[in-house]
């Protein structure tokens, strides 16, 4: 960051403590420092350096990682960095590898499923790296119809194999696989089994297991770091005692016993991951935003005053565009701090025995995982447009952002699969309203149905859209209203399950309506706390109404066909609307510095700190390796020939 | 295709004669018969095999393009191919290269700017690629302060570098170079100049002339077989009869003289440009509806009934996501169609001094550009997504899909920037209406503003929406209301421009609005010609439905806010669409079928005919360099020693 500072005068008229808004987004002043001791760390050690990366082979590329990985181990114990600090250092390293899967779910899962016994076999050589595990649970095909013994797996290799796991494929030494546990003849549905694959002493890999890298994937980086595998069994023999024993156990004698730990404990893990998903979605988002941003206010274009065109960012199109991005990275963040919470709350719950909450965390989990990652996949692809054509470079750092962040739209439960399960609570959830069920959590708001139903929007004029409790009461009408039609609907149905399948469409539409509403209530309710820095909470204030209208305007079928508002309330909301993105224009660029990203974590020419865009632009280009020479390899063979209108005697 | 056909029960249960299909498709008998004859004649050859793309480095690809570009211009020689089959034969080679730009850009460039004389000189050369061409006319930065002297160019290095052009970095021996002219020290704005770049003995770069390859894209192979460029300029002298002097001239006395043919000419290349990425837009979705709709129909997933699980393509919620993409390709397919006619009515107005349908031509094309090219990008990415997990595999052939395509959201003209040339088209529109100025052409509707103005929709039951005039009344009576109340609003601003920038979001939905009426009236008025084949026309209109009640649906705020319908009837139009669903499933195969596209064209192991999906997934997993050695490269130095806790002494 030295040098001329091209977006200063940027920088100079924002109107609030950045240094603050920084705490605010990491969540706290300690996050704050952790994120970024460990962000400079990883950003001033050229062996974390990743500009090279799309020059490399896949197999190059591969190994390229290990490396890293393994020096990044050796830092975190050296340094003795506390786990904290080393899952922030991972983060900033920023390319996919084995360890995420080791530390992401090999050792949670093993921590969630195994008995005390287990886990002090276990837990100390995962914790060391002396063994690498990985998680194993997705088949190729469309059956999930594994058979799998006591002691003896017998996979039929034409459909049986396990296909996708991430650090399977070349480096993880065990895996937890997941088969049905068959007993005494009988099924007792699928477990969680430990299973060694490679021998710890040559990498190889144990007899009878057959494993390989599935082939290359989408991007030229991204997750083509990752050895995501394939693998069959044929008649491997495992001790009973790495099933994972906690929930149930088979005895010596092959008696399966099911022990009095609460089976619901797995949905906390699932809350657990998914809560994890949707902070992820706020940094890919909020990183694209910062490309973008930054840029928008570099880029010149058109609309010439003075002799100097205008600033991209100035235009009211772009500002339509970027800014509801802007403010949805923010909404994602704070709707991620609050699932924090909801996890904490869960877990201290289910400990207690409690599990009346847990239907409705588990929906809310899943419904926000849906749409926070659908909603930042678009928003990465929509941000490398509004850098015109030089997005499309990947100096940009857009691509490889886009390319290793859209599986989240498909792993941990495929997004629009979430939202039925989403809707099959909210209909539930209205279904109990007349037998006096009280709905809890983020679907309390539906105990007040009948007044929701029959509320009308009090908006008046413009600024009226400014007040939290107008906008999220419209939000409450509008999800109530549609889930309300959709129970009564499926009524009309005698069989249920058909109902559901034909009216798929529109169930999963309740689902987004009820979930954009706890987004904007979690957002209302954060401003509701006090949050210290000059301008800060300002700025966030204008943020929430930008992503609740925005999300109005483009859902307006749902509000005016539920009579939630009327077309000329909707006319207000956008007029509201362009006054916001004006307000926001000032501040855009220190709004994104906020997220303290260092250019090394951005990787993008575009989006870099001090806005020095394109002589560095034109620098990269000379760096590429088809530029080593004027004249083409393939010259000779393949273009010399053509010129000179030889090509009837060429070998080609 | 040899072997089992597992699609066989869906290709046998479809209800229309594909073969009629595939005429349909295709425009005409010969045009299909010279694609299908093309189209295996690549398939069939292995110099032309791609499925190796991804293994290769960025070198060795470039060098590989090259290859096949030439291999590909000995095939038409030795085979003495029609223009028409020489583009085909391109088109199905599917790889981007410097023949694009030759073929695409230069030559037809020559043709509309040259002189006689001029032509005589450059074209057979062109034709006969004794030179290849480019076309540079995008800068880097934001300038378009591109000096030029009359025989001398100074360029600033800081600034005015051109950049991306395709073919430019390491292939082409010429460019057309867009600088300003400036003779006798006036200046007289841009103009296209030929200028010899490369040596035709030794291919090296000309004195005073630096080229370079601008670095790699977007994808794994996608546009880096292309060598996009970069170029500057320091003194370069030409002759001054290389300025393309077919609308203006320079005398031998630096006098600046214009011909009397007319500019407007030019207009006519871009309507025919645009037009082209229109077809192609309907070619890339089709080919991702194509692999979508056979996976969908392989895949089964959960909902298991007599222990079979259910074929993805019959959930509601897969169909109401994919059949509109069906839908929008051959509702692309035939806008195309039509703009072909509209190129070749403009062509012969200009030739005869009509210059009246022009403006409209260019707001139409440029309108239906944007919402094609936009509609494609993100319907390929929604394929992507429908195929699961599977679909982020390079061997899907969506991830590649993706990233060539998107560029055209971006080339040509960006997409927004269109919408509001469109915009300004419209509001111009209505605002002459009073002065008694008849609309022409897709504007014609505008006309009739006073019954659009007080029409209510007449749709009573869901069946009502399958009647074309109402369907095709409410998109006009949407368009109309919504141009005219932009024009309204516009009318109260004080300073016109202001007024368009403040309002520039909602003239980009108005503009949306209109293309999409085009769309909509172009399928209609394809289905009131004669479409023979068995059973092929209803096909035909059950698509035109889908894409006009999803289009009502996906923008049904627009449609409920200026009151065109009620949100009765926007319920009875989803009742509608999902009738048609079901109608449209039994044929879903069928109808991607008469695409035609070979397992070479499509390039995707989850598109295959045949259907044989999982096997070959496998197969294709196994044959990647990855799994060249069961213990990858990088063991023994990076994960050995962390397995070992002997990390402390290795040189990572």
């Amino acid at each position: 960051m030295e040098g001329v500072d091209h977006l200063a005068h940027e920088r100079n008229r924002s109107q609030f403590d950045v240094n603050d808004m920084k705490i605010v987004w990491a969540g706290s002043r300690e996050a704050f420092e952790v994120s970024d001791r460990m962000s400079r760390l990883v950003a001033n050690d050229p062996a974390f350096r990743k500009d090279n990366r799309v020059h490399l082979t896949r197999k190059e590329l591969f190994k390229n990682t290990l490396r890293k990985a393994a020096y990044a181990w050796k830092k975190i114990i050296e340094l003795k960095l506390s786990e904290e600090e080393a899952g922030r250092l991972r983060f900033f390293v920023d390319e996919p590898a084995y360890t995420d899967l080791h530390w992401g779910m090999f050792v949670p899962f093993l921590k969630g499923q195994g008995t005390e016994e287990q886990l002090q076999k276990w837990l100390p050589l995962a914790y060391k790296m002396q063994i690498i595990g990985c998680y194993a649970q997705t088949e190729l095909g469309h059956g999930s119809n594994v058979q799998w013994l006591e002691t003896t797996a017998t996979f039929d290799p034409k459909t049986d194999e396990f296909w996708w796991p991430g650090g399977l494929g070349k480096v993880s030494t065990h895996a937890v696989v997941f088969a049905r546990l068959i007993t005494n003849g009988r099924d007792y549905g699928v477990h969680g089994f430990i299973v060694q694959i490679r021998s710890l002493d040559d990498h190889s890999v144990l007899p009878g297991i057959t494993i390989g890298d599935i082939g290359v994937k989408f991007g030229n980086g991204a997750y083509n770091t990752m050895d995501n595998g394939v693998m069959h069994f044929d008649h491997i023999r495992i001790p009973r005692n790495q099933l994972l024993m906690r929930f149930s156990q088979v005895t010596r004698e092959g008696k399966y016993v099911q022990s009095d730990v609460p089976r619901q404990l797995v949905y906390g893990t699932m809350v657990y991951v998914r809560k994890t998903i949707v902070i992820d979605a706020s940094n890919a988002l909020s990183r694209a935003v910062c490309i973008a941003t930054r840029y928008s206010a570099v880029r010149r274009q058109f609309g010439s005053q003075d002799g100097v065109e205008t600033q991209v960012i100035n235009y009211k199109t772009q500002q339509s565009r970027l800014f509801p991005l802007l403010a949805s990275a923010y909404a994602f963040r704070f709707v991620g701090e609050w699932l924090q919470w909801l996890y904490t709350d869960v877990t201290q719950r289910l400990a207690a025995n409690d599990f009346s909450t847990l239907p409705e965390a588990h929906a809310c989990t899943a419904g926000l995982k849906s749409i926070t990652t659908a909603a930042t996949a678009d928003g990465i692809e929509e941000c490398r447009k509004l850098c015109g054509g030089h997005g499309y470079l990947c100096s940009s750092g857009l691509p490889e952002l886009f390319a290793v962040y859209v599986p989240a739209c498909t792993y941990e439960g495929d997004n629009v699969v979430l939202l039925l399960q989403v809707a099959r609570f909210l209909v539930k959830t209205v279904s109990q309203l007349v037998s006096g069920k009280k709905p809890v959590g983020t679907t309390a708001y539906m105990g007040r149905l009948q007044h929701l139903m029959e509320s009308t929007c009090k908006v008046q004029k413009a600024e009226d859209w400014l007040n939290p409790s107008i906008v999220l009461e419209a939000f409450e009408v509008r999800s109530a209203r549609m889930s309300v039609e959709c129970a009564k609907r499926l009524s009309q149905f005698t069989n249920q399950e058909e109902g559901f399948h034909e009216l798929s469409p529109s169930l999963v539409e309740a689902a987004v309506a009820h979930c954009q509403l706890i987004i904007v209530a979690k957002f209302i309710e954060k401003l509701q706390g006090d949050i210290p820095g000059n301008g800060v909470k300002d700025q966030l204030q204008k943020l929430c109404s930008i992503y609740a209208l925005f999300t109005l305007h483009k859902h307006l079928g749902d509000f005016l066909s539920t009579s939630t508002i009327t077309p000329k309330q909707a006319s207000l909301a956008d007029d509201q609307l362009r006054s916001l993105y004006a307000q926001v224009r000032p501040n855009a660029v220190a709004l994104v510095d906020a997220f303290n990203y260092t250019d090394h974590y951005l990787g993008s020419i575009l989006g870099r700190y001090d806005g020095n865009v394109y002589p560095n632009l034109y620098d990269e280009a000379w760096k590429d390796p088809m530029n080593d020479t004027a004249v083409p390899d393939g010259y000779h063979e393949y273009i010399k020939p053509l010129l000179k209108q030889q090509l009837r005697n060429s070998r080609l």
